[in-house]
């Protein structure tokens, strides 16, 4: 059987371009025992893909060139030689990006799609939910009444993060770019306050008339210039939870900005990176509490799907000029 | 009574200098029911003293022009109105540069001196050894075999937590200026390995060659670009324990340097800022520790003592071009 691949044919320098990638054709093996043939439904794109086009050392290995880029998808079970998976059965897994693969059938999870609907697995009760819920409550420790500042806000992580605050009983100010992003997190996803950096003059006057008593939390999910705005103005005991830098991953070279240990030292707080297999032992726990509230309506979800799997370097590239509004997915 | 009282005359702009201190001379009121007359022993010079001279907000008021600098002082009762205290009993407290002052008997707390040389109070029983262990054992977590890097290792807190690592198992490298500093780090504080910046071409190499399998707990006491090397070079799972940043007290403007996020983000790092006086409710449990250390012959301890009331201005100001070794006291 013929399946289509997308590859890496060179690394980005920079900003990644469409002529970093490139669609191949390839003859998938047969199915040998244990193993199963999936087809590809849904498709994630997340920023942190970005650092494994380098050829750096990291958290996680790096892509090589010619070979497929791969992440969370979510498949269809199409033939299966293990006892385990059903044909006509979803599952997620760190998959190629291929339209049909055979892997093993202990490398993919299967999911229940009575839950919620097969997507969401990438989002809300995948990788992005349960990096907000553990950044949030873990490192970030909210306590009701307090301020939460969220960059990357109308991202895949920002508005799960900014409804958990909310949940918590604390005040929940959202920054993010352009004026489609800041009416839906005020009006879909009750924000308290917006601040709408693409057009926002003085973004350090900005964050000061919207939060009055301070910052008490930091979810930061951008780095750069408007998290120098947002730390200047944290409260003694600060918690800064970094979850992404994605204005700094196509830097070139080291990037410059303030030394923020004067502040952190004068106000007693705290700034913790995390990557989200950190807490793997703790995933149910995420998934169960994340599940229950999208039940009750306390959580609300939003996705931009792009049609076609030729879509994928598209919708990754989308995800630095801010085209996704909630999580970023291609169906196939 | 007359007593002799060192002002802040004006505010330093940069680096202290003598201009801004004076000395007067004061007349005592008399003693009130429930008050001490007390005579300064020993004064305490520490480098956060420098943030109290700008008038800029912070954990801790700012000294006012034209008062007298205040500080950890150990003192002896020369005359007493009040039942707790009797004359000849040695107390500690925040207390102004003064050769004696009159003070309630509640703001001031006795010393045992058959514990410990009444000058310990202001150094490894006092603020700076009970900011090495907690920020040590509190922020930094060490464990078994894990390396230390401590900058500004000679200083009043930098000799502690070095020994403290050393009790709890880590390897230790402690980084200081000058050759005397380096070699009684070395030979009298057992400190594993020695970094001497002052003579020292490349910082990010030598870091690199004493520490083979890379940092785990960085406690800084310098900032700038000492620890720009340092945590260039942390594990996954580092604890940056910012105690002073010593380097930047006296730049003018914010001062610039690398962005950290994006490596504090890769490697799952901490960095936590606090005061000592976060662990307010603890600090029994410290001394008690550390004077058992220091009965067990498990810490040494060295402290810097000029001579005469008149040079506090000078210890304070020597602070800043490391002239100190361990701790920086005057003796009246």
């Amino acid at each position: 059987m013929i399946a289509k691949q997308i590859i890496l044919s060179s690394r980005p320098s920079g900003f990644p371009s469409i002529n970093n990638f490139s669609e191949i054709s390839i003859e998938l093996p047969q199915l040998l025992t244990g193993e199963v043939l999936l087809q590809g439904v849904f498709y994630s794109v997340d920023p942190y893909m970005r650092g494994r086009m380098n050829n750096t050392e990291s958290y996680i290995s790096p892509f090589e060139i010619n070979e497929p880029i791969s992440g969370g998808v979510v498949a269809k079970v199409v033939a299966s030689n293990a006892t385990s998976l059903l044909p006509g059965d979803f599952v997620i897994g760190m998959l190629p990006w291929q339209t049909h693969m055979v892997v093993d059938a202990n490398a993919v999870k299967k999911i229940d799609t009575h839950i919620a609907p097969a997507s969401y697995y990438l989002g809300i009760l995948g990788m992005p939910g349960l990096t907000a819920y553990f950044g949030l409550i873990d490192i970030g420790q909210p306590k009701v009444g307090e301020t939460v500042v969220v960059s990357g806000a109308a991202g895949a992580v920002g508005v799960v993060v900014g409804q958990i605050a909310k949940i918590m009983g604390c005040k929940v100010i959202g920054i993010a770019g352009g004026t489609e992003k800041i009416t839906i997190l005020k009006n879909e996803f009750h924000f308290d306050e917006v601040i709408d950096y693409k057009n926002t003059v003085n973004i350090n006057k900005a964050i000061q008339m919207a939060c009055p008593n301070g910052i008490d939390i930091y979810f930061d999910n951008v780095g750069g210039e408007i998290s120098d705005a947002v730390i200047r103005q944290i409260n003694y005991s600060a918690r800064i939870v970094l979850c992404g830098q994605i204005a700094l991953y196509n830097d070139h070279t080291t990037p410059i900005g303030p030394r923020l240990q004067p502040i952190l030292l004068t106000k007693s707080a705290l700034m913790q990176g995390f990557i989200i297999s950190n807490y793997a032992n703790r995933f149910s726990e995420g998934i169960t509490q994340l599940s229950e509230w999208l039940k009750d309506g306390k959580l609300q979800y939003k996705e931009t799907i792009l049609h076609g799997f030729h879509q994928l370097p598209e919708a990754f590239i989308g995800l630095f000029v801010g085209k996704n509004l909630g999580k970023m997915i291609v169906e196939a």
